[in-house]
């Protein structure tokens, strides 16, 4: 089941630039992971914005809320997740 | 997987008696069928309003979507959905 | 560039099943056409509701405009469009 | 009676792991006390955030107040609560 | 228990002026038995609007339901309803 | 004249209980002034949260402004103010 | 006292001319009673929309609603109402 | 002075295509006066909505609004203006 | 040209009384030049809140921020700005 | 294509003015190439707020992300981004 996530970030911005490349660092390593697992299968930048958009895929909300979880900057990642149907068209 | 499903009736107020009649005696037994087959699990009315709040669940939002669909009143219901995780306290 | 299109169809219900189904059809016809031009890439829907959220992709918000104007259901869409950048991971 | 309480937790990101985790112990033991006392049915997890979504029964909004006070995490929480009515698909 | 129902109308100002009087007379009569019943405890009119805010005092939120749903305006009324708890300076 | 006063506390949770608890109780004995001088009516909690709903009766918006900026936690309140005018049932 | 009032016009577009402009003209006209009783102190067009911004003057909410719901247009008017409370700098 | 001025256009899909036509033919002309008389200087179209994002001139809001009133279809349009001021960089 | 102004005073409650005190009086000095300069026509307070509804007058919005930008304490201040136009009733 | 960009500035009032003023100058400078480089093309103050409304020409949201991630101030913004189609009107 697939599954349309937005992602605000909220680290303040006077965390010291070390820290911030750090876990930005780790959440990349992470985020290859799960695209390799099949569970993040597209994600976008919002413009203007330390946002994304992803398309994650997951046997269901609760296995989804675990790979969000298991993201190094969860802490300060304001999220919200939006369940997707398939749409007739794409049922085949 | 856990659904909680949000509705609003917009059946405007000028709606027949009977043409209401029939839909809400058509809505009753499809949502029974629905609560034997173990998709509608609890069903909530909020208080004031023509609008419901039900537990449901289904393998994924495409089966949701299915079941609410066939509700007879469907064409009438403004209808929000929010995806559930099991919470760890239920894991077991 | 790829956009995130989310539309809500705004049909009344009392629409005739006849002029519903004309224009679904036509509609479907059209989001081939879309399809096949590379345009729309994805399409999903929101469960519950007759609404869909589609990833299309266009050299820009015109032909974007454009795309989205020529679906025969656009006269009863209530359509917003978010600009969707490239994520770093994503650039190769 | 019924309540639907919707509970966002806002404990700063930088609270030390200890904090963090002995209120968590807590509230997990007054979690279980409110549910053996029958007054917490179910609670879910919002997926990607530390939020939930609990189903309350008690006598009023009093008794329901008093219990929600009660959590070790309250000063961080927060609530919202939803009174339910019994819809009449339930009333046997 | 205590609950603050904020009322709108929503009656098209083209309604008919015997219509609209009928109910509003039914409306006052229906009232007025709720007061008797200690339902209804007090009404204030939201300036400028067809609009009311009143306090209810029913056993649960489906008494509650019961009530508001048996005024004649109800099929045109958009009512949410708040739930109140006693506060420790009025608890004795 | 009546207000209906929506009063969220944005103490933050780290305040020291010591601070915490003396204006809890200087606010207790300045809401009660406030209710013998029949300005405070009637006050209920929001359940959940830190957060009251008060029905205050005062000859003018500045009166009740003076009456709340009284409050020795108005610092902290997030306070919104709705005027009440009185409901034809209720003029005698 | 006095109060901000925000309205906006909701006569539909195909509204009568004729209609249209006979209830301009009473609503000038009574518009104009509540100038010269001192009611209506300023009146302003938000610019590109058919709405209104004024400031009243009256002893309490009742009798502004008694003052508002006298305008020959109210039945088409989405009005709110704030209370305004006199500013230090102008209490003399 | 410049202003921003948002503008959806609410003209029900089921207008006759003659009467959309010719609305559509009026405002072209008259939004070519305002172009020559400098009030109007760009016009954007809102990707996927029949709803544009002008930027206008004119000496003050009861010009603007004069200009935005005699545009052959403002009876549909719901317009919402932003007052800009010159930002330092392009003072010269 | 007018403009409704709302502004809310952010400025946190662990402010030092003294500091407090010192903008505050430096912005009663500034706001008596702006009504000399009749710029700041009335001003009130809004209930129960640190905020406050101006209306002033300036040739254009530019001029008007730069009266806004003035005040001592516009640091702390969320201000909103709402353009108005002059009512055909007011217009002589 | 172009974007209309919405910018607020979130740099706490505590900021040292240094600091401030070293980040004004730097933004001043960047955005001055970003105009050379046709990528900023007006940039209006949103009036009271440092806040501003800004026109960009772009490629696409990829190309405007960088452009905005570029400006030193970046860290403090809180960036909305609206895309733009041109208009027929427009079209030549």
């Amino acid at each position: 089941m697939e599954f349309l996530v937005r992602s605000e970030n909220r680290m303040p911005p006077e965390t010291p630039p070390e820290v911030r490349e750090r876990i930005r660092t780790a959440e990349r390593v992470r985020a290859l992971e799960l695209r390799e697992a099949g569970i993040l299968k597209r994600l976008w930048r919002v413009p203007g914005r330390t946002a994304t958009i992803g398309l994650y895929e997951a046997p269901d909300a609760t296995a989804l809320h675990d790979a969000l979880a298991s993201l190094p900057a969860a802490p300060w990642l304001d999220v919200t997740v939006e369940a997707l149907a398939t749409h007739p068209q794409e049922r085949s």
